[in-house]
């Protein structure tokens, strides 16, 4: 019923998201289940209880961290935009609707530690966010009546290619590696943040190149 | 104990209503149950019990968006008030409570996928989620001492009468057809946000066709 | 370890505020609990368990509407006060505790509907909530330095008087009733809107008469 | 993706940061579990099951007001900057991630009453949680590039001795403790706030007499 130009300011989009972040980075922790010990248990049940929990210590440890880099760079792409309309925010919305199915993945991964279908539907919805994000990128790019004077719009773009690109297909890689080798499809989670660095060096560096050919 | 025409900026009302809405639309995810499987399961049983939350996942699919939908709206409404009041506080509380029952209309629906009182309880839930929207809108739109320059009470008298007369109607249809057919009950909502569209389109071309005549 | 005399804006102190009333609002729900009906199970049954779900409704419509009207007095505190400092944020803390007991409280009520004990524990914190809610007006009545030119240290004196006496007396009596006829004291939560506006009225008529003889 | 000199105001950290923090402070509640009792049972055991809480409601307490004095700080540190920057917000995670650990370490201590592996793991979480605030209070010390006029970097300095020091000390005894007396493991954290305030005044004493001096 909104008029279809009608804009607003970020500041609630941006709450939302970060109220829905927050949400989903200390569910996380739920999925480290208390161990279930009977009365009078010796202490040395409790402390294979508690070493029972390593590999799900692990998997929030992954979770967490996947989640922060996805608020950081919603951060960086929200505050590239002065306004926003509806289209922004149900970009928006995908993404936080993919993010909100973090939990149940890695509560997946808590109950069935190896298992390979709960390791393949945790990497696919950290590569569908990817995907989401980078969409959200894009459009921040394309709107350009939403920019504000500081805006980059060659940033937004590298971000779309990165994360629509970059974490569907770590994902792809880690679904394949399900059949093969399961600690590699979570292992290589763990390697995204020093891909993004690498990536992001490379691109930096070949930026300054063409800046002194041209 | 407040004066009777104290007012205040709308700022924590859109903060608390977003922290409500961002712990509704992630709890619903908490309907996703995880599988419970015995102890040396085979992977067939895996794929069977995700299987089995095949309807859940449409009926998180349904929920989300149609919270989101009512965010989207609530954005709206409040960007044009400059100000708020005692009234408008009660207003949106009565719309808060009703939102923070979708977790159980729609985690009745996950535990007891295809029972009509679930589906009928969930319908109403948003039937007046929608009504307390128009509600809102309705108040925003009379109470003029709390617009700014950009309000446009034309919009929100549009958004209260869609609100009020529209969800309510599409409850009323979905709980009707919980005696016939359930999948029409809760697809229908699915088809809310195509027939919010094109009223939108209707409503904006006979204005158009008015403004041409006058 | 920071100054004594530091002070800060109520920007976070009211973001962190937002938060957790609007997670305790959110949580209450959680008491409606689902029902758990067996397989196969007669839709009579469906019908029976959700009846049963009648007197846990009643209760949260208590308790979200008495922590919706803690969080009307709490934001009317707060806007009143240009700055905090380290006392505000203790005060503020202290009941932010207190109004985190709810969800238990409530719980206890879901769980053993008619327990005198339960209904005991949830009047306790709804009156500790009051004497907070006051103690929290009357720091912020007397802090004059954290007044801003608009700040009615008036009103303020006179939250503190209701809040921290009221709300307790409510609970005084909700208690004492436990013995002798258990809905008596939920009813009179019921009631407390009623008696917050007639305190209010009738304050207001008598300082309208002396403001006529001065 | 960001540029490495990206800079952005803390509005947004700050938000998350708070969901964060209230998420926390509420899940602890849950701890405090409800009884558990048969149909039938007498008022005695109600009374019964309710005292068998106390240890749990003072494992709550500590565990609130600990959470509640790592926010005071966590808002203290981020009121002196003006901007953050990627390194900013990734101490800051790396405190949220330990925090949100919390509800784990005392969910526990609300299992295992008087565990001593449990007692040591919450101590633990506390520890590495002011280790963590020390070094965002140094980060935010050393880069001066992010302060505003009023930053004081000798303020952020104490905050970052203090917390990096202290809590990990407190946090050692606390674990030495759990294997004599498990009370005195968990009392220390009681004792905490008097201790910060002691090294608080010794400290702006010595301010003060080498004012004088010099």
């Amino acid at each position: 019923m909104a008029q279809r130009d009608t804009t607003w300011g970020t500041e609630r989009l941006g709450a939302l998201s970060d109220g829905v972040f927050a949400i989903v980075l200390t569910l996380l922790v739920l999925d480290l289940k208390l161990p279930d010990l009977p009365r009078g248990y010796a202490e040395q049940e409790m402390i294979g209880a508690l070493a029972d929990r390593v590999p799900n210590l692990v998997a929030w440890v992954i979770s967490f961290f996947l989640v922060a880099r996805i608020w950081i760079v919603h951060h960086g792409i929200i505050a590239n935009l002065a306004r926003c309309h509806r289209g922004t925010i149900t970009w928006n919305f995908i993404l936080l609707g993919i993010c909100s199915l973090v939990p149940f993945g890695s509560g997946l991964i808590g109950a069935y530690e190896w298992d390979p279908l709960a390791i393949a539907l945790f990497s696919l919805i950290f590569g569908a966010s990817g995907l989401a994000l980078g969409l959200l990128a894009r459009h921040a790019a394309v709107e350009t009546h939403l920019h504000h004077e500081r805006t980059e719009p060659a940033l937004l773009r590298r971000q779309w290619l990165y994360h629509a690109i970059g974490l569907p297909a770590i994902a792809l890689v880690s679904i394949l590696f399900v059949f093969v080798a399961t600690f590699v499809s979570l292992g290589i989670w763990l390697l995204e943040p020093l891909i993004a660095l690498s990536v992001e060096r490379w691109s930096a560096r070949r930026r300054r190149q063409e800046g002194v050919r041209s």
